[in-house]
């Protein structure tokens, strides 16, 4: 594994600190739509994991347009400025998955592990899983630190530091 | 002004509490694209605040498609479960503001007096003001309390509260 950059070092960090993501996604108008959503990762997978309700507008756009954006922010601190907060703009393809597959249940442990006490979510019949697969991401790490990153990159931040 | 109900007056607290957003747009590939924004709110005229750069992604997108979605969200407490944290998708049309109007001078002056911080800012040549008009919102307060808000209701959040 190559030498990670401070840049590479604060997406990671970011990424875990966070538990929940701003999703855009496609309405049925053609308008965007930006609603709230706890995450876990999945490194083996290299995708975010949702866990979403089937009355949800975000669940049926996701399904008819699986294009979507994830914006995890660093949390504000009052009385400090916030125009530099690091944050980064995630671009994914969502895909729901079926219930008892392989990867459904490797989905869902690593959801049940971030969050314990939404497991009791996971027996509603009209929730569901979704792995969201990381294509690329733009992170902004403060003032003039903004960067593109790729798939393999961004992928690498989702697992735990390399030696 | 009728008795306001405790979802509208936690709407409010939340969308003063808060200073920063995610805005959702439209990309030019039609995929949706979120971004991190500081906001300000202009009850008068009904809208959010923000400054934008010409170089950034959101600026072209919500100029050429200006259907935007806005979502601001209460705070994760460490410690504390995150799924039926507060929040509120609002549902708005972008404006850039051309400099020296009436409503640019408005909006500028909520914009500055909210952050004082960023008027150097305000003189760089490749950041304009841009109005987002209310027009709805679907708010979110807790487990089973979710609502829609129609406009006069999501513009009165933005002001004070009546006597």
């Amino acid at each position: 594994m190559p030498h990670e950059s401070r840049l590479t070092l604060a997406l990671r960090a970011l990424l875990h600190a966070r538990r929940v993501a701003a999703l855009g996604t496609l309405g049925d108008d053609g308008n965007p739509f930006v609603s709230m959503v706890p995450y876990a990762m999945e490194p083996s997978l290299g995708c975010l994991v949702i866990h979403v309700s089937g009355l949800a507008a975000h669940t049926g756009n996701l399904q008819a347009r699986p294009n979507v954006s994830v914006l995890v922010m660093q949390a504000e601190v009052q009385g400090e400025p916030v125009h530099a907060l690091p944050r980064v703009t995630l671009d994914g393809l969502a895909r729901t998955l079926e219930a008892g597959t392989p990867e459904w249940e490797v989905c869902r442990a690593a959801y049940v592990e971030s969050f314990p006490e939404a497991e009791f979510m996971t027996q509603l019949g009209d929730f569901r899983f979704v792995a969201i697969a990381l294509n690329g991401a733009r992170q902004v790490a403060g003032f003039g630190a903004a960067r593109s990153i790729d798939e393999e990159e961004v992928r690498r931040a989702l697992g735990p530091a390399g030696p």
